[in-house]
Order: structure tokens, then sequence, then C-alpha cells
């Protein structure tokens, strides 16, 4: 399938890159410091970072909260428009990342900024951004995408513009040392199923792009539960480059995308509060057995190359591969059921009316993913 | 290891892609269309060039040669200034890519252009660059490097500058129909060993890029033989993509890398004329021999995840991973021997010679490749 592809975000990998930052940002710039709560305070972050950006002008803007809203960014904009801010440093995770890519498409918005959200329009221009990450997960810090909630009508939309690709990333494995366990396991199913979304398909005989998302589960699987016990600069190394590559449009160039886990995922977050990974864990399991034949040929790929299952017949190997999965998302901790969460069947109802709501009838690489269909996944999972 | 990567080249890849030209480059540009014999002439790419550019002002450079001339390439430097023209559209393969990469920073160059290649004299402007390439091999099309040789000198030197690094990249697969069978065998082992000049160094436990490695040469030993009979646009997509990531300086990032192997085929090429890839496939598979002990870890990697070599004792694993290596030469049509070439004995102190005044005696990754070792190499590879 032919593609155009570029990522222009320059990445500064490795322990003490955050100096770099004195570099990145042009002094002549006035910087929205903008960050979540205050982890980046105790872990050290914040310090390094006001260390490298000393001769800088800083405007700070706390409160980014996970799964940025519509109201909180919002304030940035107004903060941004009074002081005249022309950069803006994003400090924090895949949340407050995209909520600066909002804030800087926001501020130079020619109308109402919901509307991007909520009806797709045009970004023609944006503040410039970088990013700083504390939490390998969403592959944001190197992509034009971003996922905002408008807290008072639970809506959660994402967006996307090459205005808003992050000019360079500061990706220092360190980070992840002072991580409460949850965030890390949310990095590493949230990478892991951006892959899947990606690869897990129809297949379009993509040998670079297959072996490439190939390489990234076996690295997670093999890196993943290591990361919450080791003390280990390799194993936080390889976590956090896996998360950057598994969404910054390499291995998603060329070939056909899924994102109907997402779809449903978003949903769950929007009406119960779940975390984004969390939804992504519950879904994926069942989305993958229910559409077992459109995806037939990447499933017993993904069996035998990812988990070494060659025996039995077709629908055996899709069935221990799903199982091998999902125990690999209890390895890193995560659970994979509503019930886990005091979710029960009255899920099913609303979520479906919420897909309803917002259109998702007809998710996935061929549209095969009907409400129907997202009603027997949602029901599966419970 | 701590890295830094940027990649800014926009890939427009896929068949047809060369209309894109139009949007690609602004129209108030006055662009030099630079490219080598007339092979494009007869290929149809140079018709669907100017039928895209047909609105912008052009000014026409032919005869870059394989392994582009200094001299060559000063006479292009002198039209570029005459017509002040201010963008370069490289049109071919890799040696036109680099000779244009070295005619863009030699047009903007104070000084003595040679001091570029010989001296290492920082690049500080060039004039800017896009491709469309004819040729997967070098990828060149991706990268800051270029390698350009004298030939009043028999001096062959590389550079390298972020202000050469191609803006732009059309990849159409369909370009190779009309290859010949000796093009497509030498781009396919060039990007071959690209990938082995990154890989097979001292393991740093770096999972993505050895993986992503792995997955590349995977599928150019999948692909690459198919090539040649094969009307399917999928093998030619596939070899096109891995030839460009084998040095996009991706699978290159944070891991050490070895580059000898090229160190010793330079010399073959600028002594006796070999084609560039024809000298690589002598001397890699009596390199890896040579430095099996330093390369001992990664030599056992590849033999068990690229052939499949997972029995017996460490020395014969490393001699059929070798094996098989030079036996993959050869299924592409690549000879591996100079006797192939009517070269023998006398070509030993000759390049030992050669080496030495280019002060290459201490190459590879930890500087373990001295001119005694080379000698040995060159010596087992008549």
């Amino acid at each position: 399938m032919n593609f155009s592809y570029q990522n222009q975000t320059a990445i500064h990998f490795g322990q003490g890159q955050i100096a770099k930052l004195a570099k990145s940002i042009d002094k002549q710039h006035k910087v929205l410091l903008a960050y979540g709560g205050g982890s980046i305070k105790s872990n050290g972050v914040y310090q390094q970072v006001l260390t490298a950006l000393k001769d800088h002008a800083i405007v700070e803007f706390s409160g980014i909260e996970p799964n940025p809203s519509y109201e909180t960014t919002m304030k940035a904009v107004e903060l941004v428009k009074e002081e005249n801010v022309d950069f803006i440093l994003a400090v924090g995770g895949g949340s407050v990342v995209d909520g600066c890519k909002f804030i800087a498409a926001a501020a130079k918005f020619d109308g109402e900024p919901w509307d991007i959200l909520a009806k797709n329009a045009p970004v023609n221009a944006a503040i410039p951004l970088g990013v700083v990450l504390t939490l390998p997960a969403t592959g944001s810090e190197s992509n034009s995408f971003a996922v905002v909630s408008k807290l008072s009508t639970k809506d959660k939309f994402a967006f996307g513009s090459p205005y808003v690709h992050p000019l360079f990333a500061v990706l220092d494995p360190d980070v992840m040392k002072s991580l409460p366990d949850r965030q890390l396991t949310n990095g590493i199913v949230d990478a892991f199923v951006h892959i899947m979304e990606q690869y897990l398909t129809y297949s379009v005989n993509a040998k670079v792009q297959d072996r490439f998302a190939e390489g990234l589960l076996l690295t997670l699987i093999e890196e993943g539960p290591k990361v919450f016990s080791a003390n280990d600069d390799e194993v936080r190394a390889n976590v956090m480059w896996s998360a950057t590559m598994a969404l910054n449009g390499l291995i998603g160039a060329g070939v056909p995308q899924d994102w109907s886990t997402h779809g449903i995922g978003h949903e769950i977050t929007a009406l119960y509060g779940l975390d984004h990974a969390q939804t992504l864990a519950i879904i994926l399991p069942r989305m993958m057995s229910e559409m077992r034949k459109e995806k037939q040929d990447k499933l017993v790929q993904y069996a035998a190359r990812i988990w070494g299952i060659t025996e039995g017949d077709i629908d055996k190997k899709i069935d221990q591969a799903i199982e091998k999965t999902e125990s690999f998302f209890h390895a890193v901790g995560m659970k994979t059921r509503f019930a886990d969460y005091n979710l029960n069947e009255e899920v099913v109802d609303a979520l479906v009316a919420q897909l309803e709501r917002h259109n998702q009838t007809a998710m996935g690489e061929r549209q095969a993913v009907t409400l129907e269909r997202s009603k027997r996944i949602i029901r599966a999972s419970l």
C-alpha cells in the first residue's frame, strides 16, 4: 500500500539527556512549562528541567489530568494567550503530551476549539511543542495525535495534525525508577496494544512492518515483567524505546490498521473512569477471538512468531495465542475483566449506546466491528 | 547507550508517487535535475519527473557516475553557481544521491570543497535536496552521509552533515522493473551489509535495534532472491523499504557500529574499480570469521535467529552462519572472492598499503581490526 511517512521529532535518548533542553529550545522563546500532578517534583525531573532552562522565560501550568480534559486544557489556552507564550514544553506522560498538543492547536485556532475534537475542524497552525517524557506508554511524544475528553458530556475524542508533532522528545529511562507499578503496567499494556492495532489486521505481505511490530512485541514480552523489580538500565531503556517506536508511524506505514479495541476502550474510560490501558486489556482478548476469521492469517503468524505456537488446528492455535496474550497482561500486573473493576452486566447496553451515539458502528480495518459484534465482545469480557 | 536521533526525510512510498514532486518542491525554486547515465530516460522516470515539474524552472546535469567523483561533481557545483540553483533533485541510485549531497554542500562551502572529504571540514550550509530513488541499495535517500571519490588520486572518502539530509525521497518500487540484474544484486547485498555493520558488534542488549536489524535481514533473505524474476509488486516493495530502513539511522541508534568491511571495501573499489557491493561480499564472510571472538555473542544470535542454527559448538555455529551468508550472496547472483574478478595475491600488499595510507589501521567497533588482521582477511578472501 502506498504511504507517505515523515517523523520530524528529534529524539534525545538516555540518562541525563534532560540537559539537552538548554539547546533544544531557542532562548528567545517564552516557554509554557506544562505538567500534571506533582510527581515531577518528587522524582527530580522538575528540578532538572528548571536547571536546563535557567536562562529561559518560563510560565508554569500544572494540573493536566490523566485523560486530559477540554476543561483543564482550555484554562492553559487562556494562560498561553495572556502571557504570549510561543513554545510549549510538555513534561509528563501521554496525557500531558496530548493535553499540550490540544493547547498548542487551540491557542492558534480561529473559532471554537472544541470543533477540533468534535467536528474534525482542520488545524492550520499551532504553537511549537517539545516533550520531556516521564512515562513510556502512548508514543505521543513523537507522533501527531492526541486524545482529549470533555468531562461535562463524557465525550472522548482524538485529533491529529502535523502542526502538533513534537519538535523534540527527551527520553530518559531513569524517570521510570520512581513510577508507581500501576503506571508501569499501564505503559507496557498501552504500547503492546498500540502495536497490535497496527499489526493484527489482514495481511498485505509488508514484511518489514510485520517484523518490526513483532520485534517490539517480543521486547515488551521479554522486558516488561522485569521492569518492576529490575535495577537494570537496559530493561528500562528497552521498554521505553519500544513504547515510542510502537506509535511513531513507522510500523503502521503502508499497512491497514484496526483501532477498534481503542474505540470501545475510550467509551469505557469516558463512562467508568478506568485507566486507558485497563480498558484495552479487557477488550483486546475478546476482540481477537471475535475477529478470528477476518484476522486469521495474522493471528496464526502472531501465534507462531511471538509465542512459538505451531501445533494444532487453526482455532486451537488462535485460542492459545489469546490465552498467552492475556497471561502476559497478568504477568505485568494488569487485570483483564470488567468484573475485576466491579463492573457487571449493566455496562453492556450502556457502552453500546455510547458507541452508537459516537457513530462507532463499523470499526476496524474492514469496518467489520458492528454494534452487534461490539456488544458480543463487551459481554464476553465481563 | 545514549543517542540523539532524528530523520526529517518525508518518504513518499509506492507506485505513482513521483507525481508528489509537484507539491514537494516549492515553485519558486530553481531546480538542478541531476542524474547519472541515460537509464532514467529509457525506463520512463525522466519523463515522469519532467511531467511532475512542468511548472518549475529546471537546469539539468547528467553524468554522475557510479562511485561519484569529485571531478564530475565539481562541474555541477560550477553550474549550480552560474545558474543560481537553489534546490537539487537527485534522480538515481545511491551514487547520484551521494554526488548531489556533495554538490549541495560544496556549492555553499567557503574554501576548498575537497577539504570536506579529505579533512572533515565542517559543513555549515547546503542547498536543499530531494530524491527520486531509482535503485534501492544505499539508504542515502534518507540519511546525512555520502561517499565521493577523487579519480586522480584513487581516494574514496565519506562525509556527513545534517544539512545534506534529503528533505524528501520518492520511493516507487516500479523503478526496479527495468533495473539490470547486476544492480539489483548490488542493491540487495549493499543493504544486507549495511545492516550487518550496525548489528554484528558486541552486544549492548538493545533488543529493539537487534530485532529490527534481524527483521530487515530476514526480509532481504526471503525476498531478495525473488526480485529478479518475480512480477510481484510486494517483493519489490519489501526489498526497497528494507534498503531504506537499513541505513536511515534507526537500527544504528544507541548501538556500537563496525564499518570495517566498508573500510576495506572502499579501498578495493578505489584500486580495482569493483562495484561497492561486490567488495563488501568479498570481505564480509572473512571479516566475520576473523572477528569471531570479539563478535561471538552476536554471531551466535545471528546464527540462531536468522538461520535457525542452534546445534553444535560455538565455532561450528559461527562457521555455518558464515557459510549461509555467503550462500545467500550467491543466491542473489553475487560472487564472493577476489579470484572471481581475476584478482590474485598481488592485491594483498596493495590494499594494505592503501589502508595504511588512509590511516585505517584500527577499524571496527573496538578498533580491533588492525592492519595485520585486515591483511589476513584480504588474503583469506582471495
